[in-house]
């Protein structure tokens, strides 16, 4: 019989498999969910595409995104922006970083992101930007050291969305479900805003009442049980299906070799700075 | 045997399915069709991604939007788009309403539609701009109250479509072939006018008299039937094709609970407010 | 045994498929090819969207585009296309009209079609535009009277293709391949070149005598048999695949009922109306 | 049991279908390595589309791109272009030459490449313009002859991507895997600015120090490896994945023919005339 926690990972991993299957994320970017029961601890998946990610492949961290057990895979190395949010914002119990084609021209030309229908109102009006130049100079642009996971949180502030020049997105949600729903959603509102700029004349967004009612309908309404139902009909007929799901004691024999480490381990420290 | 309410409902689920296999609705909006024997009923479908609407998804409403049997199922909460379009306008026989990405940048920049190509005709030249918040002021943009949609039916007026701004569009159709039609081909022409501006310089529409005689095509030669074929094998080819016709005694048997209720209940009404 | 007609009309089907699997055909357009063995004859399907054409949908036109017999199925209104331009230019043996979406922002601003790159040279530089209304008033749009399309021919002179204002494009073959491949890569270019100018700033085009010598790599090497080896792949895996071939009698038996017709029906006339 | 160099072979195949199936090369282009054994030689496909190539249809080349052996094949006819950077760049080991569509809009207009993104970086920063006609006249475009070949390799110089105006993109690496992700990044990089470009306002670009940071994640993390898991699996999906492994015995034999001959065939060369 499959744990609770088994049934969250599968969440976890369906929710990662439909965020790059709407093509917001694709070999890079990822999901993560705040551990249900430990409001300490989160969960990420090891370093994979994440269309591939499965129940087995999540790690268990602390809020320093450090590994609860050593991890004998590689792992993300931009997992402090996991961490470093969770810190900041107890009521986020997700968080997902993407690349999505559909800000990128925002990104480049640092185009504020308005609402400009409904469904759009996930992302708020003019989500902050944050740019890793202004406060650590030149680097390979990863997000890899706690102080700056630190400073893109204080970024997000108290928004669901932080737009971070010249390399990507990352949003915020209370659950695994809302996170998803944020990001895609938000990925298409960028994509209709990038082509009225492009057709030029003056866009019209939604008020700030508009915004603030418009951005419940995730919450309140049957429409993310509605979206989450077409999201994973898609995955599986583009051949992205979980598997069936396995016992739970099945899933923790897998975990048994791991759980027998004592400690964290510094190696796995070492094999975080890969990404 | 199947009875003809039940080839109707077959058409029209696979309508929702062809409409959001060509890219126009995706886990939102919704296709409906007026009751074939009785003018004062339509059907539009239990709240679900229209890729997976069924025959017996269908609930039967009267004008008010009112579900005619208490629903065991959540409702779709913008229904009454449906309801009062076709309390005013007697012709038409099937209603969608979408947010098609093709209509985005021109619904966020308000710019007219006029048609480029003969096809585009359907869509008519500069159809209405209807805003929810010129008379209602900061909503969630779901047009859920019957003064909402009233007002809505009152912009389409005499139109087969109407812009609904930083929204979506909805269309009117003498049959559900002709709604998916106009759907589908409107949506196609706006991604082309949308290119079209994008180049720059003047757009060169078709003029009205050429719109009049090419927006017939549709209903006067072989091409609306010639399309619905390849539409339907390009959701038979994606994997989305209706399950095998069940008898209309089975599909009556399933009906039976809901017959069962003596009139409607409130309590469907509050669902309502779901979306 | 399969006769050279039936593999000449395998080859047309699949090309029509290709076109369509390429994206430059929808529902609409068609692929046809003057008669192998009869310089005053053509083959066209029969109304249907061309990626569904197979080998038994041809029906024979004289040059008129009047069909040798009577068919008993419905038939493509704008045929005229196809006839008047193999009566106007002998050397022509395979015609395309498309409605490209690559094509429309051209078509709708009167823009120019230059090759911005080696393979878009089979469009020629600057191929003449002809716009029905000049000479026809308003329409339907459609080239459906042999008046329209003799219109049309003397546009197109000498040319490979000829660009049709608010409506699509005509495209000129020595073979069916040769057509085949001048509609899917002049496609490409128009999109190409409508990036371009919505980038800004001045396009470089191929020159006169680039443009002639890239042209010729379609007929002179081995780049034609090259793509077609993989667009029939990419036909196939998308489930469009032609069924095996049928033996050259059973086809026969299939035209059996036809061949009774003693002359041209009319009433085929009076069915051409349709599209 | 498969040898190294089979095994070499099969990841030059599955590279080109990996570049095909992102949509970077189409039914031209290709990918070509350095013999691992012999710094003198290349391998390169014989004239077919890169999606379709397999380990049996590499033929080995001298750096003057002439074939060890005759091959009973048709050739690329712009083998020159790998065989003149394998010459000119001893620490190139693999080279890719496409059209990618995403590139277009530059070539057309002369508009530099900058990194827009980290992943971007690849790319480098304004990488170098070469123009067939500066130096060749008019041309049929295609690179094929060795003073063309070298000429273009004079341009590359020290970088790693060189823009072919008015055609395509020759991209190097140190290895298959990073030239295939220098092809695919840099080709999402310049969709993205072409996207920037059309919205308007200025391009915030990586700075150099961001650039030679960034452009090191390929070679020194694990996405290199998440991404061709991706890329691969993709190529699965789409049913485009090699046969199995066949024995390296299996593919000598049908290597043999060919390497009865004693010495290279001119006729190969006038083959090689074709594309």
């Amino acid at each position: 019989m499959a744990t609770p926690l088994f049934e969250a990972h599968r969440e976890l991993a369906l929710g990662n498999r439909i965020v790059a299957n709407e093509g917001v994320l694709d070999a890079f970017g990822h999901v993560s969910m705040r551990h249900p029961d430990n409001p300490n601890r989160y969960f990420l998946s090891r370093s994979r595409a994440p269309q591939l990610v499965a129940p087995e492949d999540f790690i268990e961290y602390d809020l320093d995104s450090q590994p609860i057990r050593a991890p004998s895979v590689t792992q993300y190395s931009e997992r402090v922006i996991h961490g470093e949010i969770y810190k900041a914002r107890p009521e986020v119990m997700s968080v997902c970083h993407h690349h999505s084609p559909a800000f990128m021209p925002l990104l480049a030309t640092g185009t504020d992101y308005v609402p400009v229908f409904h469904l759009g109102a996930v992302g708020g009006i003019k989500p902050p930007f944050w740019d890793q130049h202004d406060e650590f100079g030149d680097t390979n642009m990863l997000v890899v050291k706690p102080e700056e996971g630190a400073s893109l949180a204080r970024a997000l502030g108290k928004h669901w969305m932080v737009l971070m020049n010249r390399h990507g997105v990352t949003v915020a949600g209370v659950s695994v479900r809302d996170c998803v729903f944020r990001s895609i959603y938000a990925a298409r509102n960028a994509e209709y805003l990038v082509q009225a700029l492009a057709v030029g004349g003056s866009v019209a967004a939604l008020t700030p009442g508009e915004t603030e009612k418009a951005a419940q309908i995730v919450t309140t309404t049957t429409g993310l049980t509605r979206a989450w139902e077409y999201w994973a009909m898609r995955v599986e007929k583009a051949g992205g299906g979980l598997p069936a799901a396995k016992s739970a004691a099945a899933s923790a024999r897998r975990a048994k070799p791991a759980a027998l480490a004592k400690k964290p381990v510094r190696k796995a420290k070492s094999k975080g700075k890969r990404r």
